[in-house]
């Protein structure tokens, strides 16, 4: 299925218009990545894990981000909490599964919080997701394509027994839905060595989150943004340290025309 | 009351010479970005919060800045032991009540450090101050210059209460102690688009408090700083994310010719 | 003894191709810069600390680093764990003893990791490696030359100790082990201006050890690396700022040309 420009544009201005509060229990690396490019793209970035407030912040958000990428028990805990209460108030959860399939740990809390609280959105790669739907990824070096439709399948079987939006990103991001299947072509090469991004893609599809209730296209539109506010900072940087600065310029700046020129969904 | 560039720069030099020791217990978000802050301007930074060595570091340090942004229960320990060895050795403390008003954690942890500490200096956003003196801030949307008069009246009873230096900063920062009222008109609108400016600016007012003990003075000073740092790189950035590396390369640079120049106080 | 550009970049090429994974256990301030850098080096970082997983990350990583920057009781249980199934599995193990000297609790700490586990690479500035050997620096000021000297020396106590290789970084850089006594004089001013750049040299040295078994040469390379990225950033720099991003842009850039030109060792 095909995505509108005018469409993406119209999320981003609510999401300029209303900053939502983007509430964010995530890993230590990319904080300060994802509270900017949250503030960037227009929203409010809270980031707080204390078992004593994380209930007060999820309720009034406009969407709780978890992403396990430092993981430990009393974090685990707070995002369980944080989970409970936006469910209760039809707060949109999305969660990133980060290095499930590298450790049991990673693998069982993703899979426990899945299961507890059937996110709105799961977006991650396609070893994260196929490991979430117990299967290990085929060694490196296979045909991207076959590995690819592999991850592809394994969203499908989650979006099957969850009923969520599956993002699976890559040099194509697949964006699966019970009803939907979008296909976004945007980003650049350079974009996977800054640590970071990934994480980034989750806390801009809990901006979009926020502002749309239609999750697989908020998923999308979140996937398109990003991969041409890439395209827009890689033609200006010369490694990924400029990269990164750049893309929250670009992120700051898109405008329709970018997103009407650019867009490969 | 207004300042004088030439004490300002005085202060830059100071810190500039003698590199003072700031110690922060602050929250994960910023950590890097106040670190490389209070290097840029000529400070030495450390970042501790372990109970086993707070009290070793508080103790030496030229200043203590607590930033509650990222609480937890074990930091709140840290941050009362550290707190109590700079007060007994003297060493100014300087804190930020990050998101007070927004949870009764924090607004609780920050009264306490207030009430059993009397910090040097306290700096928040209008709504932070006026949450530690019970009140909320009035809805968005309302006369902003109402808005200022409301938090610089809290910021004059939380001076009577605890004989303090107490910021309010925002598009005119209001710097108020028993003797003097201070307004800083520097800044530049992209400043709060970019994550951990205003916990930078609380480090930056640990760095001039270690060597100036007119705490008045020195946080007056930090904000023309933070302020005139800001728009020199707001003239040469695209978006918050180069502006938040052209800050640091300013602060770094920054000249007395640069205060004379650009100085509204 | 001096070092040959062709093998310093065959051990960079090997990074680019083989992307050896790099487990850190490191401080919160500088996760973002050292993931970056090494994965602008080529190398594949994984920042974990949970007791529950670090023995599996360790396990199956290229290197593990150890950095004792911002400490805990939990951290330290983790940092042994994973250590001891380094160790078993041969696994080089890198160290980082920030701020030993300024602390009991980080001396003793780093101390305790040293006698457990004999790192590999044990790298520090002059005051952080004389503290290992029980010493304290001169006051600030004294002759460089003189402390430089008392450094190598507590460097060469420690390799004596220890069988492991040793780098005392400074404006020149000493890596001393058994037979070997390498001077790396690469480097910039502006580079101890930028937090974490330190820590980012011991996270590239994890990166090296993993892909060249002679551990020495491994740390000498990757001064050599640090300094000359450092050299090329600081030309189009215009403070500590831009440095840091300029220089993840020269790690991912560099080039044996490069590396030919500018070596100083």
């Amino acid at each position: 299925m095909t995505l509108q420009p005018a469409n993406i544009f119209k999320d981003v201005e609510k999401i300029r218009e209303n900053a939502p509060l983007v509430h964010n229990i995530t890993n230590y690396v990319v904080m300060n990545t994802t509270a900017n490019a949250l503030l960037a793209i227009g929203a409010s970035p809270v980031m707080a894990h204390a078992v004593q407030e994380v209930e007060d912040l999820a309720g009034i958000a406009g969407a709780l981000v978890l992403n396990i990428g430092t993981l430990n028990d009393g974090w685990i805990d707070a995002m369980f909490r944080a989970a409970k209460t936006a469910k209760s108030k039809q707060v949109p959860i999305v969660l990133d599964p980060v290095g499930a399939g590298a450790t049991p740990y990673r693998t069982q809390t993703a899979k426990d919080l899945i299961q507890a609280f059937a996110p709105s959105i799961i977006r991650g790669n396609g070893s994260e997701i196929m490991a979430l739907c117990g299967q290990s990824q085929s060694t490196k070096g296979v045909d991207s394509t076959s590995e690819s439709n592999q991850a592809v399948d394994a969203a499908k079987t989650l979006v099957r027994e969850i009923g969520c939006t599956v993002c699976v990103t890559g040099e194509t991001d697949y964006i699966v839905s019970a009803q939907t299947l979008y296909e976004v072509k945007n980003g650049h090469a350079l974009m996977p060595r800054v640590t970071g991004l990934g994480c980034t893609a989750t806390a801009i599809c809990g901006a979009f989150a926020a502002v749309n209730p239609e999750f697989d296209k908020a998923a999308a539109h979140a996937m398109a943004v990003m991969g041409i506010a890439g395209e827009i900072a890689a033609e200006i940087s010369s490694g990924p340290g400029t990269l990164q600065v750049n893309f929250i310029d670009a992120l700051y700046q898109l405008s329709e025309t970018d997103i009407k020129k650019r867009l490969k969904a």
